[in-house]
């Protein structure tokens, strides 16, 4: 039967890889890169460079695919009529990687999805690929390889705990940040796919920000202190980096006041 | 100054070793090991591994040392009079780990702490530091890398994912389980620390619960189903493992019905 792994590269460092994932892109055969032709973007870039750095397997191929763009990031958005959107977009992308793994990959065959951080976090591949399953018309064993997040670069670069002692954290999105604030049950929060600086519409503006983008490569900022001292100059910031480098990947904690 | 490595060396697969963990691990003059004497333990065991297996420099020393015991694991528990209690915990340690970045680094030397999972979930030692550095008798230089934890290790075994789409996702204890529920704000919780098979308390059984032990390890075992179909058996099989292995790290994933 066809395998197909799913491996977690990391957030952006190429140290991140695990060793667990320099095998796993050499036992592939065949290793399934998006952005096909993106030549310009840094990520894509980044992605390359992985996969010359650490695959010695000379039997690896790379076929580049091109997946249909949404405005949105597909993990953030309002719920219902979103969600079928989402749906509709992500049997699109289904019927491609069906077509990848069909034509790609030889019937005891061994191909690689790359996935930035781990692929169990707002990332579609794993959902996308239990559809293929369900359509039934090609079969596969999967592995699933974890990956470094954003999360923890972000807290290793602010070199702090996620976590109050014995207390939660909730990983959330900037939209349910804005609409639900900051949660009742969890002292910390982590706040991922937020393109609007959500942490600004916060009424408490004595909680503290721990914020970083482009974590773990040359280009990391980070920044921490008070909403109400520092959040406006973050959006500056982000701004100011987003329109230099033309793309922006951030993250943030957020900690109640003790 | 002295440099201070704190090292996520991931779940218990000693291939979550990260590049930049193995590289830190060869920086460092000195590896500090807690559970001195511990030769029975297998976790103590699995860290020498670790140690064996990817320290080529051969000027690294490894230091035992021990650390004050505590019934409970120390991020779980009742807040006030516990805080108090963990509170004197993490002043005793910091007072060890002082007397061994003092005493066993060189002034311009390098020492590293290998922190099973990833340093900012449920692990003291970023805390502990901190009092050291606010103690103010030793100066030290600290760089944090992550390493994969429990929580990506269990979604790769289990091969989804730990958010539904667009949501959130809550990250806590077995205890707070106990007294909270399922969290309204997030469809989905992972759980740590928990002795006590705290999901069998949850008062909705159609919760999904996706339980992991042992994770990334040869004595992996996984379970998932509906808490009222498998709770019970869980409870059982986990019991079972920790008498026969004489300890049991596990995890899990709890997901509302859709």
């Amino acid at each position: 039967m066809r395998k197909l792994l799913v491996i977690g590269i990391g957030a952006g460092n190429p140290d991140h890889m695990t060793v667990q994932a320099i095998s796993g892109l050499n036992q592939a055969d065949v290793l399934f890169i998006p952005d096909k032709g993106a030549k310009k973007n840094e990520l894509a870039e980044l992605r390359r460079q992985i996969c010359d750095r650490f695959v010695t397997n000379p039997k690896s191929r790379r076929v580049e695919f091109d997946v249909p763009v949404r405005d949105l990031p597909v993990e953030d958005g309002p719920a219902p009529s979103y969600r079928s959107t989402v749906d509709d977009w992500h049997e699109a992308i289904a019927a491609i990687y069906e077509g990848l793994i069909r034509d790609e990959i030889a019937g005891d065959g061994c191909g690689a999805f790359l996935i930035w951080g781990d692929p169990s976090l707002y990332d579609s591949a794993l959902r996308i690929l239990e559809r293929v399953r369900l359509r039934g018309d090609v079969a596969f064993e999967l592995e699933v390889i974890p990956g470094i997040t954003a999360v923890q670069a972000l807290a290793a670069s602010h070199k702090m705990a996620l976590n109050r002692i014995g207390d939660s954290v909730l990983i959330t999105t900037g939209r349910r940040l804005t609409e639900e604030g900051m949660p009742d049950n969890a002292g910390s929060a982590v706040v991922l796919l937020d393109g609007k600086c959500a942490f600004n519409t916060l009424a408490d503006k004595d909680v503290v920000i721990h914020w970083g983008a482009y974590l773990g490569t040359e280009d990391e900022i980070t920044l921490s202190g008070r909403i109400g001292d520092i959040g406006a100059k973050i959006e500056k910031v982000r701004e100011e980096a987003r329109r230099r480098k033309g793309w922006i990947m951030d993250s943030y904690l957020l900690r109640k006041p003790e």
